[in-house]
């Protein structure tokens, strides 16, 4: 079983080099954003990390904001960029000989500076007064923010002298993470990349795939795959390798189980090279053969990510797109007869009730952050407060540029599922023999992720879609993934 | 190449099942050693987290604390213990249906209850109202204390109205990492498995190394190894897969070379399970065959490693250990002609020079923590400054159930050696042309896991160690592993 152009695990990747004049474009951007501004953005990276209270050091993934800016992947370095002029300077902890004996090669400044293409660089321990040197009376921009999904602040900068500075906490934010929402060609040559390395990964993972093996096993080999084919050391988020009924919990984390003989796998799974983020969500049958129920839900939400795929382009709203994933479900689901005869697919969703079946959005943002910033950022559409549309993590009009997870997906939530049949303005709608016969379905979700072209979209995702598809490469079939394998 | 009792990738692993009455065990031990204290112990358990801003998900680790008083893996909880009586409250968050929908099902307090053997089962918004009903008026004890390796106190419950309570801070840290010091048959089961899917792991990586190879794609294979066929989810800390040079980088953490064609390899990687850990170092040429250089410089610290293993027994001084293997390996380096010849080992080690062959300890306690607690109690020998010996992290005198890992190196490090042929009374005692010949060799080390019984030692660890072993197995020889594979 030889899979075309698919890597082995012992032979040395073939690695996109990380171009630091990508990061230098970022800057550019960004210090454009800031324009009319003056003064100095001070900006920290991720720190350096020990588990509790013990001496074991947290694996370091940076900060996604510092990443962008500076490209720097080292722990406890900050940055700063001059707003008006672009000036870049990288800040740095001075490092001793015990470093070196422990954790390697101590830089000089220069090789800092060449490494990363910055204009100077300084250590940690002289930034205060490099500071005052060339910003006094001057403003010190920081982030500071709210992110839309987890509800968190942005950290300031770690560094306490700051706040005594009055930073201005107003501008800078939004107008990084509006750069971050398009995405640049040195950008989306790495989403291609890991999105190939995940997609490759998958296509193992379904190859592999087998009643009596465990979940946990199936998440093991993708993370093999993707560490060992791709160098991709991160996955952006948990695995979720959910069998059967788990399917149903949106972000099952414990792939604990072992996999039944028919049951529905919805295997949720994306590396990030370079901190930049692939998701991407592959459902099949474990045994590689579909019942009929399974094809029937499988190609309802098929048709729905298909739909939205074609719909797709610069204008079109992200809520509107969400409806239309609706919409195609729930004709689907009539035609099942999960809801009763006699109501059109618009009124089932106009009542709400698709939600029960997909909490959650289409879609989200992607880049580095695998639910990326600039979902709700003022001037664009606030979040609905309407069930079924307010787990939205956008709802922005599209724009080229922008990478979008098209992720519809149909899901059997026993606890969602008895509280609608509990509740009679929901259940004239439901055939609840119809539905008890899904009970222990699990879920499907098909997950793309999707780059907004000028004219349309493009799916940088490339796994096996179609049912024959699906069953021609877990009985053992070759499937073509292109160049960088 | 079929291998004696190695599991496959895709069979259910036979897994000892966790019996909670080994944490029962764990509180009677810790009440025994609170003899004479009133009141109540209360503790936190780890808290989920997210990384920086963002709403990814860090995958959780139980605090070991908490984890060895309750066994419970769930983040978010707490557990309170009546010092005199035993009794045992486990304290979690109560769940609601966003919970069961998004991240699976919810327990009932019985289920809790049953789940962890304890005797009762609150919810944290119980919890003040609880204390205050039943310890008006009686100590409150909390853990305090330092960790000696980490430097890191121990971090006070996570729950604001402890502190209002003036709670007792002094007595329960130290007996808790004391009970933790000594290991129950209960956990030494635990810790003998995840020493042998750690061991198999090894020798996995072993037969597949080979010249060419990235040193990441040897972690990777590992830690697929230790999770798919031993359901090891984590690593007990990041695992140095070095080649070459980069071997004597002690911590080496980037894993991201390509492996040089007779390079030495310092691959110290070591799987947890349930939290219990192990910590295995092998050193092998990568194209499987040693040079008689690499021999030399093995079999010196090979016979220090089993010099040490054949004198540990119950009374045996740590500090002698270390202070033994460094007499072993500088008889080895006389021979070799590293040190110049009318020297003595004794002298050698007196005038401190093999702190600049081997900088770290010879080994540390083991058990929920790579390092795990209890080097440096109180009533035992405090840290030494001499150099060489103040990395130890523990002075302490053997006790049967300790496990400890035993693993002398030898490491030609660039940055130590420079600086000593520069310190004419540190040089006087170096053949600066054979130092030489060895300045890009990297470094040896061998760690085993042992356990001190009533008359000695076991190894826990069982991977090739010999020349002729490393070298028959890296040929594609088998390796026993004996049950559980
Ligand atoms: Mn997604
Ligand atoms: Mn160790």
């Amino acid at each position: 079983k030889k899979k075309k152009n698919m890597p082995r695990y012992d032979q040395m990747p073939d690695l996109p080099e990380i171009d630091f004049s990508m990061f230098a474009e970022n800057r550019a951007k960004f210090v454009k954003g800031m324009a009319g501004q003056q003064g100095v953005l001070l900006i920290s990276g991720g720190q350096s990390k020990e588990l509790y209270d013990t001496d074991r050091e947290v694996l370091f993934r940076q900060e996604s904001n510092f990443y962008y800016l500076f490209g720097c992947e080292a722990p406890d370095c900050h940055g700063a960029i001059d707003v008006a002029t672009g000036k870049a300077v990288l800040v740095v902890p001075e490092l001793d000989e015990a470093h070196a004996v422990w954790l390697g090669s101590v830089l000089s400044k220069a090789e800092w500076k060449a490494q990363h293409q910055v204009d100077e660089v300084v250590y940690t321990h002289e930034l205060e007064k490099w500071v005052q040197t060339h910003y006094a009376g001057k403003p010190v921009h920081i982030l500071d923010g709210v992110n839309s999904d987890s509800k968190s602040h942005v950290a300031h900068p770690h560094l306490p002298w700051v706040a005594a500075l009055n930073p201005v906490t107003a501008v800078a934010y939004p107008v990084l993470a509006e750069c971050r929402v398009l995405k640049t060609e040195k950008e989306l040559r790495l989403l291609r990349y890991v999105n190939k390395v995940s997609s490759a990964a998958h296509v193992e993972v379904m190859q592999q795939c087998r009643p009596g093996i465990g979940e946990f096993q199936l998440e093991s080999l993708f993370l093999h795959s993707v560490y060992a084919k791709g160098m991709c050391r991160h996955v952006c988020y948990t695995c979720i390798c959910a069998s059967g009924c788990s399917g149903a919990v949106l972000h099952y984390p414990n792939n604990d189980k072992m996999v039944g003989s028919s049951a529905m796998m919805l295997m949720d799974m994306g590396a990030e090279y370079h901190c930049y983020c692939s998701d991407i969500t592959c459902s099949y049958p474990s045994n590689g053969k579909f019942t009929e129920d399974q094809k029937l839900i499988y190609n309802a939400v098929l048709e729905a990510n298909l739909a939205v795929q074609r719909a797709m382009k610069p204008g079109v709203s992200w809520t509107a797109m969400h409806e239309l994933s609706y919409i195609v479900m729930a004709e689907h689901m009539l035609k099942i007869g999960i809801f009763k005869a006699g109501h059109t697919a618009r009124e089932i969703v106009d009542c709400d009730l698709m939600g029960l079946f997909m909490p959650h959005g289409l879609g989200h943002l992607l880049g580095l952050n695998v639910h990326d910033v600039g979902g709700y950022l003022e001037g664009n559409p606030s979040r609905s407060q309407r069930p079924g549309f307010r787990s939205l993590r956008t709802a922005r009009n599209l724009e080229a540029g922008m990478v979008i997870t098209v992720e519809p997906g149909l899901y059997f939530s026993k606890v969602l599922i008895t509280s609608a049949l509990a509740d009679p303005e929901k259940a004239k709608y439901l055939n609840s023999d119809v539905l008890l016969r899904f009970m222990e379905f699990g879920g499907v979700r098909i997950e793309d992720d999707v780059l907004v072209t000028a004219t349309g979209s493009e799916n940088l995702t490339i796994v096996p879609r179609t049912v024959e598809e699906i069953e021609a490469v877990m009985a053992g079939g070759e499937w073509p993934l292109g160049k960088w394998f």
